[in-house]
């Protein structure tokens, strides 16, 4: 595939240096339907990333496309601030029936913009402010976003050198697996809590990814989730999941912490929550918690009622039964017989891979490789991202509504891609 | 009008205690077309806030629509990420073409994320890595968002302490007629930059927003932003307007700094620049401080395709020549004959108004006053918010596409509450 | 005369860089009595600085001397921790009858550690505690002393950036006089306060010098003192003098805000207050404050015992009644006199002179002119230190014990080093 | 023994309720000599705390008290701020000659202020200020003083909770033992360090106590402190060593470290460094790591010359040979010896002792009982003190001089202690 450079010029004369998936997918990408998309020089790629997980139902699903263009035909109010719509109301009841209710899950909503950032700083606010502590335990490889507050519960150091300022109130406890089992679970955290002397600030919440995305796939165990919910209750901390990415089903389950059978108190959502890509984020908390004044919070997109629309169509299709979580499992399951038969043919004895759901991490010994195979994989029309620290994993993400054929075509170029760059 | 309880049942038993405008607008909005929404009881309510300066062409505006319906048919790309993609590419020629070059500004362009406060947050970071200083300056009363970066730079003592943390680095100046023409621009200010011994931390940035919209309809003269760029000049401190409730042609101009005739170093925009009510914001910035790394700062929804395509057609569409901004002139010098009869027969002797273009306040002695003016509205079916830092001042953001007839139509019924409720 | 190089040498090479006051004055100083001081090489020095107000009894005072010796010669305990001795009680009783009891004043005594920032920190910690906020209001070109807490309200940029991270929680406000009457007085600081939509984060307290030392000798009038403390009890901010300099009679009173008739809430007092030159410090406050749990704040120097003897024999000689206050008023007017004439007679139009009992400042228009001063008047045998942010401000800190004569030879030498620098 | 209450009234009455030690041992303490202090009503204390480690000569140490008097005696300059003086030269000869030449140590000396917090402080601002970052490591059940800097890498949490403000810019790590040997010596540490993503801000430096009096005589060993120079070696930090207690022969050797054979960047030495309980602190550091500006961290009392005197007597008469450790070293396995008997005959399973040198702890299972064994020491004449995060460890700090006659008693108080309070 040749790239025209003039095609791309805009793009480099006027759009800042920041952007960065552009540089590693060098098309200009036009159109897309369910797995795939197309650029507009006709080449079409087959994806592996589903929008950093905000696609999970596919590009322009048909379902959620047909009613988003109803409402949009028939002038549903599309900016509501936090006005009452008839839009809103839609989908906090198919939220409240085929989510909470059957889950028996407790919870407010609140809707504190429309970004995965916006919810994390609404959890963190919240969870300060009723504990009146403003420290927060993160782990070592989170990602929770951009913005000050949730910039300083992120791991990764390039990000965080972006502030400007020095990043405090964050003290980073290693996540499952960080000792590959040599140290019993929580040693340090317990011990640090349990110690008058120990110098850590009391944490107000501790917030966690049961997959870390952007940290490298990295699965906490259940047992290891049910013991820090425990933890939390013991010590008197908040215990926040950050759901953003892995949640919406990617694991299987609608949250991903479901299989834990823990019940964390704050909850946030957002990428897939809008099920068509559209941005919208939750923010969810038990209601002894929902101490907010009105106002307190605020936000200009707090209500994009199309989001909503589309929200409450993905949950009335894909959630009212146990066919999409059955569903993820079982392309997992595919998932993991080609990742175990890629990595043994890798020529990388380092080579390693993990995930649950439709969420997948190969991670190679050096990152050099897993980039090569990303930029191969392009070339042979696969859209697939790295992540972990170093880049030394290559993530697969595929939308949960893809085939078996379309998935076993993927797995197929990401094997050809790990053979050719051995 | 009579709103039947149970239809608000399900935010008031699920969403969080946070929600507020729709404790003052107690109705279930459902559709809307240009300056009026309608709710589900069939009322109809001439809209004054325009989605606090989100719409400012209007609900559902049909040529955006129009645009918008073609491209999710033609199931063009949704969510992209930093991709480039066409609907960007089409964007950034008309952004390039209508606005920055027929103003000679020379800004790069950078897609934050969809809201204001992703904006700020990206726009304080930046200037805080270009100087290497950690202390920003903003003003009294400004508003720039609820994140921990935005929120330490807001002067609302209600929205900080839901910070949950001591929001530092940031320090506030007297904004524009803080004194009333009583102390000179800038002295305390200018002083305590020159004064080796005041304790000031050298600013990286000052921020800055031409009207403060929260903050009461404060309007800044030209002259005292000419002399604050100077100042920033002179004492090294990159200037930040931060345009997203008054840019996109709500003060007249494109940028509400234009009539200033000065040139930010860095601009944010959101709010109205998709033109639909959909999120979008850019952060625009001078080519030399353009040294973000690549994906330095990200975000999930910084693609956001449709609001590209609405954002295109808005500028095309209206901004092609200089139509809009006489138009909003026009419209707002019907605004401020009006308000001149109506603070007059108010009752209120410290009653008094301002504004430009189409943006206006109405200051009362008396919050409870304001208050009750807004409240009043809504029954007579006129949507309009309150202002300032103790809610004094009555907010006119009408959509700049509004007619003269609904105009005068809004300010009658506006003239009508002010009496009602002396 | 001349400094034989090689005497000075271990200082050069083996003690820091930081050094600072033996480069104005290369001498190796060997002993002193009363106003004066000795080299080695048999040059006598008039002190016109005492130790930057540690000597307001002079060098060595042989009634504090004898006490002393008698003490050490006994085997007195030196070193007590907190705990309680003869030593320490004779001292809390000559403070309670001498200076408390006499002037009305309520305040408990905490013994910090033995250094001016010690009783600082114990301030601003106790102030916060009390309040539960973190915000401390300082003034422009304050000095309260080189650790994070002290610093951060401390107001010179070149100290400030010495601390390594950036220094927040203090706000700076101008100091009396900043804007030479053009400004009515706490215009600024009183508006932020009362304005809900300022941005200024509550302060728990204020931290005021009633006259800056460092800052360039810079006198609080008695009614911007009165007006500050009504100030802080209407805006329920505590407020706390810091003494450290100006207390201990450099002003005429005991205290320097004494002539304001002003009770604080909490003051600082160190350097003067052992009479003869050992660390030593208080942090005085009212009973109400004292909310302290045993040994939340410690210290290993907190009993220095010696300075307990030499301050109580302080204020037995020198307090029992009001004829030191009386003859450092007196010195005053003496000081003034001279001033007045050497301004007047320096060449330079932009010279002033301010002050209040024995601290003085004589301001000259370039700094340079201002350090030629105190380096001739040095050549002569004066020991002077300039001060202010540029140093721009030669600084009279005689010994308040010194006599008529002396005084006039040191002001003779100033007159001189002034005509000879012109 | 009874104390009449009026005799303590002024302490009651007058000092703050911050005050402790007196509560524990509630006598009125008037003179000292050697390892005993007198109270005023003619009981004897033997000394088994040395002012915290301030009095490893003793009270009042006769060669010491010579050279003290005769200094004053002459009129000597006593308050000399960072003035040239021959007793400063007489001391840095003697530190020179004796300290850091036979020792190979090639620090430059900083005279930060007289107590060990200004040399923390100082410590932690160069450290900063050389690497430009403001990120510090420090040990579970640190101590390193109470001013806010010191306070940050302080481990404390009822100490902490004192300074009014959230600490931040420090990260605690494990001490050695902290897990009982069962984690591999920094192994978490060294991950967070690598690990690119771990959110560790990069330090400066770590901060370190040898042995750790005030957390509770924990003793590092020394492979581990090797360990830890080599770790700051290789991952670009600076290595502070807090000698402040330790220092000064406590352990054995003049410094602590030297029995581990490094060579720290920074040394804080205080306490004892005077020798006679008089108010000294110094800051050590390479030659290369002197970046200060001169006066950039200042201080009145930097220049306590009747400090430099007794500290100079102390060199000269303690350590010109290598006597004084040898002494120290035999005296330590007296007490070992002891402790031994006393832990096992003390009906406590849980009761450890460890100890280098003359410091040495005794742990008890219950706080109680520590607290008990030092009350009831008291009553039998001997000082004691608790320490460790819980108060759980009785603390041995006899002074260095102390005789094996006198070491032998002290030691049979406490066993007796020990049995009374079974």
């Amino acid at each position: 595939m040749t790239i025209t450079p003039p095609a791309l010029s805009v793009f480099e004369t006027l759009e800042s240096e920041v952007r960065s998936y552009c540089r590693g997918w060098p098309a200009v990408f036009d159109h897309a339907r369910g797995s795939r998309l197309h650029d507009e020089d006709g080449h079409a790629y087959l994806d592996f990333f589903a929008g950093a997980g905000s696609l999970n139902y596919g590009h322009n699903n048909p379902v959620l496309k047909r009613a988003l263009l109803d409402y949009l035909e028939r002038d549903g109010l599309v900016h509501g601030l936090d006005m009452a719509t008839t839009a809103k109301r839609a989908f906090l009841e198919s939220f409240q029936n085929i989510v909470l209710r059957p889950r028996d899950l407790p919870y407010k909503v609140m809707f504190p913009g429309p970004t995965g950032t916006n919810a994390v700083e609404a959890a963190l606010k919240l969870a300060r402010k009723v504990k009146g502590r403003e420290s927060v335990v993160s782990f070592t490889n989170a990602f929770h976003g951009m913005s000050l507050g949730s910039l300083a519960v992120t791991g990764n150091a390039f990000k965080r050198a972006g502030a400007g300022i020095p990043l405090v109130h964050g003290t980073p406890m290693p996540f499952d697996h960080y000792f590959d089992g040599r140290v019993p679970d929580f040693l340090w955290f317990e011990r640090l809590l349990e110690d008058r002397g120990s110098g850590l600030n009391h944490p107000a919440a501790v917030i966690v990814e049961t997959v870390q995305g952007e940290g490298g796939i990295n699965v906490a165990r259940a047992e290891w989730l049910r013991a820090l919910q425990e933890l939390c209750e013991r010590r008197d901390m908040l215990l926040i999941v950050d759901d953003i990415q892995m949640g919406c089903g990617r694991t299987g389950g609608f949250f991903s912490f479901e299989e834990a059978g823990i019940t964390p108190d704050i909850v946030t959502l957002s990428k897939s929550i809008s099920g068509y890509g559209l941005p919208m984020s939750l923010c969810l908390f038990k209601p002894e918690l929902d101490v907010w004044e009105p106002g307190e919070h605020n936000g200009t997109f707090r209500g994009h009622n199309p989001a909503f629309v589309t929200a409450a169509a993905a949950l009335d299709t894909y959630w009212a039964d146990g066919q999409m979580e059955k569903q993820t499992l079982t392309r997992g399951e595919q998932v993991e017989e080609a990742l175990l038969a890629i990595a043994a043919e890798s020529g990388d004895p380092q080579a390693r891979f993990r995930g649950r759901g439709l969420v997948w991490g190969l991670e190679f010994g050096d990152p050099a490789r897993a980039s090569a195979v990303c930029s191969r994989a392009f070339g042979l029309g696969l859209l697939l991202e790295t992540s972990g620290p170093r880049g030394e994993v290559v993530k697969l993400l595929p939308p949960l509504t893809i085939s078996p054929e379309e998935l076993d075509e993927g797995l197929r170029i990401l094997a050809r891609s790990v053979r050719e760059t051995a």
